[in-house]
């Protein structure tokens, strides 16, 4: 596909045909966003350098960004993507912790640089098993061990933390991530009591926990800003990724600064880096859309009038075996109605064939059965509408 | 420091107070070039998004960077900095190598990243010795093992290759990563011969040769685009960093194809990532502008006119003991003129005068004593008769 332009939650190609975003999550606030675009295009002209010296965008962002988040994480470190961001935080964890073992979810995907990739299971190779990596099962309701319609499933899944950790030996439990969504691992979405309950056992082994909300952050989920925030646990560590800038390359870390202060000591770890007055306008100009124009509450309006049509698709198409997720990050997982297998191919195919009608989801999940969608937040209900209908006639074509 | 806007070779801060920027090297072709500036806001209107989809600039950005490079360098990573552009050059080179050790000079910097500090001896911690890295003595031929007085000095530091490989034991080397001005390590730009004879020894040995030119590249070195070419000698991979977008967070790597073949089979390695529109178009700025204004022939004539006046100094003042460099990267070492001890404190002493006097230049090497002269490439003869008047001024007040 080449595209060449985009507006709200439109794509355009070359020939003007026009594309629905119901999957790209870095436009978070819709494509060429005016807010967002005056602000990068005015930085540019004014100043436009990653260096060491101050300038007022960083200050305020830093500013910004803890007053979001619980007292305790009070320091930011602003870099260019979530992999940076990821692989700094287990950097500081190592150090803060002594310790050298992490716990991550069976199919989870936190980044690209050697030591986030080694965290990202979705992406190892066939025999590739970093010896210090430990997995619990990602908390699925639906096919996993444990169901939904069992009381206390989740906090079973979180019990796992457990023998992940002992798995890790003499390395010790330096930090789980978790991104509460678990968007890799096929958007689960496990209610607030499984963060919870992970967040008490990884603090009990003396590890820390970091929240990766690269993928459901931003007002995502419709409830909060961050979504760890519906479970109340207080993370050591919070990651944000691309859609910080809307776009713009800018990720961040929001670590409590005890620990950075244990981390200065061993290591000069923050000498070259810092954010970029333009990355810092773009994330601010973000943050603020996403509360003038009441971006949360909508994702939660919006999500929730989507969520009934793609369950009103369920009930048409029992192919449909499932639907997940919170706000405007949903899965339908497609699976062969009798035996509950997945649905792989299908997936695949319908994501082809809602492409050649103008609408571009994905597949994700360990088997790349659960349709994934994902719009900008500035997603209205007649997108929705547009978007079931054409489900529906791809998954009526068998 | 608190700077609000660039222009040229000129910051500004907010009282209006300019300052001659001698040392950013991200704005290689000038605060807020004006083609640089219209190609991001341009892009950013119509499109700003990382995605998997295809969009020209980034084809265009591949073609023209292997353009620049030897042929056998035929395939282009785009990625958001250096730190991502080495990580991933290094993961490259455990996979297709089979091996796990690498050798970097005594004092390197390659990146923020868990695999790339290992790889930066600058900013280890006192006790950190990554037990995977083997370093060689920098090329330093004013006061290391060899001098530059005698014949074969650089040949002779390259030969060092060989024992730091043998001392990574059964590990083998993967890579060697080089930075061709040798600048975190003071600013030493060995002659032609060190690359070559380096490249030959790593080759022999099975390895792979990184040519790390966020530093020296993009035409700094004043005698070609890439400061690696001086050598004529054919890396395996090279890493473009951030003064590739003038700002714009974008980097590259550019790899052996070959390479890139052996690495997919292995694991899924370039899923998630790609250049943003705006990164690419950005990058693509910066090499017309480098082209159209001729910035390669301009850094080596205004870099000379500058050498000049910065040897004039070391005729005055004997505390300049050493200067090196080529283009627009020079360096100037201050020593004791006795005993030739690092005079660090004296440079850092300078390195403040020179900014309350409105010329910003650092200091760099293991003892902090190398003055570091890095301006942006459309830096004028009457700046450079400004900063070595104002150096004068400086070094005569003692």
């Amino acid at each position: 596909m080449h595209l060449v332009r985009g507006e709200g939650v439109w794509l355009f190609d070359p020939d003007g045909r026009r594309y629905l975003d119901c999957y790209n999550n870095v436009a978070v606030v819709g494509h060429g966003h005016p807010r967002v675009t005056q602000a990068v295009t005015q930085q540019q002209r004014l100043l436009a350098t990653h260096s060491r010296y101050l300038h007022e965008g960083i200050v305020e962002l830093a500013e910004r960004l803890t007053a979001t988040l619980p007292p305790g994480l009070d320091a930011v470190l602003v870099v260019n993507s979530g992999s940076e961001a990821n692989d700094l935080a287990w950097r500081i964890a190592r150090a803060a912790t002594g310790r050298s073992g992490a716990v991550v979810s069976s199919y989870a995907y936190h980044g690209l640089t050697e030591a986030t990739h080694a965290l990202s299971p979705e992406v190892w190779a066939a025999q590739e098993r970093p010896a210090h990596v430990a997995r619990v099962p990602a908390p699925d309701g639906y096919r996993g061990a444990y169901r939904r319609t069992e009381d206390g499933w989740a906090e079973r899944y979180a019990a796992h933390v457990d023998s992940a950790a002992a798995a890790l030996g003499d390395r010790g439990l330096a930090a789980m991530y978790i991104d509460p969504a678990f968007t890799a691992d096929g958007i689960l979405y496990p209610p607030p009591g499984y963060l919870r309950e992970a967040a008490r056992r990884v603090r009990a082994l003396g590890g820390l926990l970091v929240a990766d909300e690269v993928q459901a952050g931003h007002g995502r989920s419709g409830q909060h800003l961050w979504s760890f925030q519906a479970s109340g646990i207080e993370p050591d560590m919070v990651v944000l990724g691309k859609p910080m800038g809307n776009g713009f390359p800018v990720a961040a870390l929001v670590v409590r600064s005890g620990l950075l202060a244990a981390v200065a000591e061993e290591t000069e770890l923050f000498s070259t880096f810092g954010g970029n007055p333009v990355a810092c306008v773009a994330a601010l100009a973000v943050l603020d859309v996403i509360a003038a124009e009441g971006l949360v509450g909508r994702a939660a309006e919006v999500g929730g009038y989507l969520r009934q049509g793609v369950l009103g698709l369920a009930e048409r198409y029992p192919v449909i075996g499932d639907v997940r997720g919170e706000g405007l990050l949903l899965g339908a997982e497609l699976v062969d109605p009798q035996t509950r297998a997945p649905a792989s191919e299908r997936a695949h195919q319908v994501t082809e064939a809602m492409r050649d009608r103008g609408i571009l989801i994905s597949a994700t999940g360990p088997a790349g059965n659960v349709l994934k969608i994902r719009p900008p937040l500035v997603f209205q209900p007649e997108h929705a509408d547009l978007l079931v209908q054409t489900l529906g006639d791809v998954l009526a074509q068998d």
